[in-house]
């Protein structure tokens, strides 16, 4: 298993009426957790991608526990818990300042190769990094 | 079964730098979606949320099957197929200008009195109107 | 001078948690209303980026009157004053359902040609259909 | 005057299909670099609004020189070029990683009392806290 930690502050664009983080926000910290995440592992999606793999998501789930407040500090825990093959799947916590799980999720993205638009095996480079985490 | 559709365009706003809508854009078209059911029910979710109910997102599942792209004009359709209690489930279809399927999601919301901040039942007038789908 | 009205919607992902639209969210609302008004005189945005012109912004300039609230239908009027030469700049209203002035904007965006990446004039289609507005 | 950096990076959601950063996102890049600024100040900005002052924002004007890419780490310098009185006004300047200005920004923002909702004077822990840079 490989999992990170990164943290990121709430703003108030991301707050709604309720005075809650809106719930299609946490979309973007999820995305937010796994390129961190695979930087973490020496890997840039951004690099990935103008090499010709692009990575979009094919489903995401989430569970609201309870809400995320404007300027909570979050740590957003991306979890990778198999090798990735076409696809690779991260699940997630998102927890405030004082350790309370606010919500939970998980994405399955599939690697797709640029010029054909079809789904490709996960770069060798990439799966060399993250063997040691699942042996 | 209470079923309603509505149309948007995608705003360049919405799209990413694949071209694609960004996949955390589809949880304010799913809000769009509801929203606009209720209102063909005679419902203002804004009406009812002044009123004291407030009503957040439990959990959220989407699966992306293709891309909606720039200015495509989307159909979303948002069903709901059983009578609401403590909570209303509905189910969400994205469509593009040709009827090809692109995306699916549901969505649990919890009726929430605003003062107790506890889960209530679902407001007698909405389920007063919704009731005529369910027999 | 050209002028097209449309109308939208605030939802709820647009509010922030002092219940107001989020000042950025203009933006998007300013967007919607030149790609409708273009649409109006017969061309489309995505067409003539897709043809090879792009129109990035180079300016934005906006007065927040009185805030945009939740599911308010707005009505964003979008006005072009000059015929467009290598530039084309627009200015906007944004008024309420009761027909209350909320906020005023400008932007001035650029022809950029996307083989060269450099200025361009304005294609000669999109200037026909407009000079008849500026005699 | 008072002069504060905070760095960011921009998120795949914060892109177009032009592959920049969407114009209206830096209006939520600027309400993080002041808010950090008032934080390195020692003042919490949600505090200062749970204590009854909000601070809306009267008037926003951007220059867009160069555009923002994905996974760039900007730097956000946020100025302040005399004390507050009803009004604060912070001006704006992104920088790419090498240091290039990509675009320039100034918001004027309004103390409002929340109770009456009529402008107020700056509260008087942020004119001390300011006060030194102004002399």
């Amino acid at each position: 298993m490989f999992e990170h930690a990164c943290r990121l502050r709430v703003r108030y664009a991301e707050t709604d009426r309720m005075g809650y983080v809106y719930y299609g926000v946490y979309a973007q910290y999820f995305e937010v957790a796994r390129v961190e995440a695979l930087r973490a592992l020496g890997i840039s999606y951004r690099e990935m991608e103008d090499g010709g793999v692009m990575l979009p998501v094919h489903d995401l789930s989430l569970k609201y526990h309870k809400p995320a407040l404007y300027d909570d500090e979050l740590t957003i825990i991306a979890r990778i818990s198999t090798l990735p093959t076409v696809r690779i799947r991260f699940t997630y916590e998102v927890r405030n300042g004082r350790d309370v799980l606010l919500t939970e999720g998980e994405t399955t993205l599939v690697f797709v190769d640029k010029v054909t638009g079809r789904p490709c095996r996960a770069p060798q480079d990439l799966l060399d990094r993250m063997s040691p985490y699942f042996s």
